[in-house]
């Protein structure tokens, strides 16, 4: 998908929600664990009742691979319905990956080819060689870590370098000079809305992943004061607060409710934009 | 696996090397593409040949993704093998993961739990909470990226931080404050012998785990110089120096034969040490 395409779908759906499909057994309807495939099944209840109120789906491997050869079916199963059914749709694997450069190609191949996602969240640890596999793939996405939203951001991302800027701030600098960095995006925790203002100084047109809006305390308009451009270039991520906004078999209904209500605000504030 | 297991298999075997099982169609012997399942008949070849001369094994885990779902029960046939009938091998899933802490839960239970491995590389940059969650399993082992092999580690880890040491020794100095640090083992790229000194200033007792020996251009005198401790704490790994040494029917052979060379090397830097 181009980002042309992700952006007409925006303004369509006065919405920049994606829903991150982040599926724990223990917290799904009980009633869906007689199925054949339960994490699929709640998937696609999700999506079907959704799909019209945000642009993106974010299944993150981890709770796929905890469930081994059954959950990486699930997510294979995810991923075709998403294509097959609902083919504007934007899809992002939250895989965090990034290895030495032939091996990085395997993990390209393994996203954008086998499963078939628009994009691939990516660490950018290992530098240059690590990320640039990624962004060979024409039409295809690479989400880069640059500010993530947990406590341990503050760890080694918000350090100041010598003779340069913070590491996240490095980070965006340096990947702007990677071969084909426009197929680039950032991932940018919502907990620090502040540091928005700083982070469009230096990538100004690239879209911005954004999680922890609701549940990990990110606030929608903070987020969207210093983080939209001409282009929205937003995509504000909210997992746990839609699909589990209820664990009776109200489920699919309710996460609908609450994907409305986020892409209400939304509307809003793309109207006064 | 405890560490001192491990150790007393390295010194029972006079062996310090690690195979990694990165195994691509395009490079094994074509009469195992007529296998149900060329990947794991091809590592079980290997295994079955080299396990004397080894003390660990190391799959990427993206060369299994790269082949989706078949992929990945090749890399859980391999890791049940191996725990079968190795039981005393160090089995390290090499998967570079990270992320916030509920979902780094997910990924452990996904490589210590439902696959059963011994160790896990994981992605410092997300910090403490992202690595917390796998240092938390017992006889577990976190294996955590600190200088990696690759062109790429001049982008960030060799940079300076203000009133700090280079990124990659502050990974080092940090995260020995994490809880259940002793858990910690740390991926040294060997094309770096002289970075060892000072790492070994930082970690004199923790395992590194050195890629890059061989085929990546590092040199095994220089590294065990400088990255010996006295309970060896060394994993050296070769690759594809040692699984693709021949991609004719004689392949499991010539890979003994390769890995027997590095064997006996690494028997004498232990008798003159």
């Amino acid at each position: 998908m181009t980002t042309q395409e992700l952006v007409a779908q925006i303004k369509a759906k006065q919405s920049f929600l994606c829903i991150g499909l982040d599926v724990d057994l223990d917290k799904i309807p009980v009633s869906l664990l007689l199925e054949d495939d339960p994490i699929f099944a709640f998937n696609k209840a999700i999506i079907d009742a959704t799909h019209h109120l945000c642009v993106a789906y974010k299944p993150n491997t981890a709770f796929y691979e905890a469930y081994g050869l059954k959950g990486w079916q699930s997510l294979q199963r995810t991923i075709a319905y998403l294509n097959e059914t609902y083919p504007e749709i934007f899809t992002i694997a939250d895989a965090k990956r990034g290895d030495i450069g032939n091996t990085s190609t395997m993990y390209a191949k393994a996203f954008f080819e086998d499963l078939e996602f628009d994009s691939v969240t990516v660490a950018p640890y290992m530098g240059k060689d690590s990320v640039e596999p990624f962004l060979a793939f024409k039409d295809k996405h690479t989400i880069l870590l640059a500010l993530t939203s947990n406590q341990g951001a503050f760890d080694f991302q918000t350090q100041a370098l010598q003779q340069k800027a913070e590491l996240y701030k490095t980070v965006l600098e340096t990947s702007k000079t990677w071969e084909n960095s426009e197929h680039l995006m950032y991932v940018v925790g919502a907990t620090k809305a502040e540091f928005f203002k700083d982070i469009r100084a230096i990538v100004p047109d690239s879209f911005l992943l954004v999680p922890g809006v609701g549940a990990q305390g990110g606030n929608l308009q903070d987020v969207c004061k210093y983080g939209l451009n001409s282009q929205v270039g937003l995509l504000i991520n909210s997992s746990r607060g839609v699909i589990y906004a209820s664990n009776e078999d109200d489920f699919a209904e309710k996460a609908k409710d609450k994907a409305e209500e986020l892409q209400q605000q939304m509307a809003e504030i793309l109207q006064n934009n």
